[in-house]
């Protein structure tokens, strides 16, 4: 089958082995694929990853031993957990340490014409949702788990560091709550396409005021720690989103001192991701979208992924 | 009066002028005064204090307008908040952002035969506590802080970080709670007088399993961190305790991967402290006591407080 694969080098196949199905498994014809920051990690080294990348996507499923999912449109978690032990059983199987993980950790990733997961992991994706905005739910139930982790009381003011992806999905989906969200970023276009439900923006910090109850921090960069205790005010909580590595003096004396939560903040759940997309039609994933690509152009498409004002990259890969 | 003053040098003097009264305050003849690591930061330079130092003491109300007050024994809180914001409107004065600070910032403080405070930030010591248990009440509140941001079932596993006075007393104040609890220090004369209500210990973390609910930073160093995250089970929550800058790369990516809390824990209420003094009698407080010396030996008192092995060293100015 036609794959993007990586394996030392970055390369398009088309003579991977179609994925053999195993008990508890579906096998998925994938139509449309994301481009995620972590897959240009791996390319660079990341994980140790060897095989077919990518672990966004929406697909109909084509074969499965539960006849009910045979032909469904889906989309999945991408974390394959063990089922058996107290995580799992907990319902956090995304902290399940014996997971693998489709296109990062020891499972092939679904920018190829079939990628395989547990049937657990899949979700219907109703028929009012599209492909495009489908294949948001990964990193838009990632934003959503700040909503899980953190109830709001819908009163709170709300600063969010970094305007590319994440840092937009986390401001949409906070201003379903919260009535005071500010983006701060370093890109007016982003920063205009990230305007919603009366979302104010911030460009590069200037006119902001200090003493958020919330702030998110995902930029990125080690920076935007230091950022984020300067704006949030005492007893408030900083959500990090953005898995950093901090590598200038760093001092994290304002946490103890103002008492501030820092929250680490992953994946969520994809029903939260799909419940808000169905609750909010009018939430504009599609401005996400900067690009379309064949998959026979996946290098095309990373190119553009890597570019400074891109945001979400898609990969074609069946109607 | 006699003082012991920082004022670019640190000295002992025989006169400094007594403090005189305000409306709404308290003079406090002092009885005892610990040394804190704080004042050893402040007599190189910290918060640029000038004055009368120290922030830990127990004495006796010897004026005051409020007539029930005089001649009773105390302890006070050493934030003297502006009573008038949001924060003292929400009985947090100790982040008021007008406040002054005893011993620390533009307030003189304890090791003198007198000092000051407002009579709000006072607390009556029952008669059944020694004035040498009394004189902890600040540290032991700061301990008791973890209990009142983050309540314990009282099944958790707890790990503390540092076998210094603050490890200590925070491994005392959650074994009143948690069953599990195993304090990592550098040691052996320390860990061995922390043992209490079953307290494990491990010398240099030897023999520690990760997977702590709680892990509580205490060292004092920007390893601290690094060691508690990889302690702490997934969304488990790590306590940071002690005020640090850190001058080395630190990786925060597992605080994001395993979805950790990290909860700044600052100053706590005196009347916790007092409390939880008074409901376990046996709490053995008096081991951390290394040294007592009186007033005019404040040299040699310091001296011995700043090596490696002492806990709380004490200054003793009137009976």
């Amino acid at each position: 089958m036609r794959a993007v694969v990586f394996d030392h080098d970055f390369r398009f196949v088309t003579d991977y082995p179609i994925p053999e199905i195993k008990p508890g498994w579906a096998k998925i014809k994938v139509r449309l694929a994301g481009i995620c920051k972590t897959d240009m990690e791996i390319i660079k080294g990341y994980m140790g990853f060897k095989g077919v990348l990518g672990h966004e996507f929406v697909g109909i499923v084509d074969d499965c031993d539960h006849a009910d999912w045979a032909g469904q449109r889906v989309v999945g978690e991408i974390n394959a957990a063990c089922g058996r032990c107290d995580w799992c059983a907990r319902g956090l199987g995304r902290h399940c340490p014996n997971r693998t993980t489709l296109g990062i950790d020891h499972l092939d990733g679904c920018m190829a014409e079939y990628c395989l997961l547990p049937v657990a992991n899949l979700f219907p994706v109703p028929p009012d949702i599209s492909d495009e905005r489908a294949v948001l739910v990964e990193p838009l139930s990632a934003a959503c788990e700040i909503l899980e982790q953190l109830p709001l009381t819908g009163t709170e003011k709300v600063i969010i560091l970094g305007d590319g992806r994440l840092g937009i999905l986390c401001a949409w989906v906070l201003a379903t709550v919260a009535p005071d969200v500010t983006i701060v970023g370093r890109h007016p276009e982003k920063l205009a396409l990230a305007r919603w439900r009366g979302i104010q923006t911030s460009l590069k910090g200037e006119g902001i005021t200090s003493g958020a109850d919330i702030v998110v921090e995902a930029t990125g960069s080690g920076q935007g720690l230091t950022t984020a205790m300067s704006l949030c005010r005492p007893r408030g909580t900083i959500v990090l989103k953005s898995t950093v590595a901090i590598q200038e003096d760093i001092n994290l004396a304002p946490i103890v001192i103002h008492e501030l939560t820092v929250l680490g903040s992953r994946c969520g759940k994809f029903s939260d991701g799909l419940n808000i997309m169905s609750n909010f039609p009018d939430m504009p994933l599609e401005r996400l979208v900067s690009g379309r690509y064949p998959l026979e152009k996946a290098a095309a498409a990373f190119t553009l992924a890597r570019g400074e004002n891109a945001l979400k990259v898609l990969l074609k890969i069946a109607d």
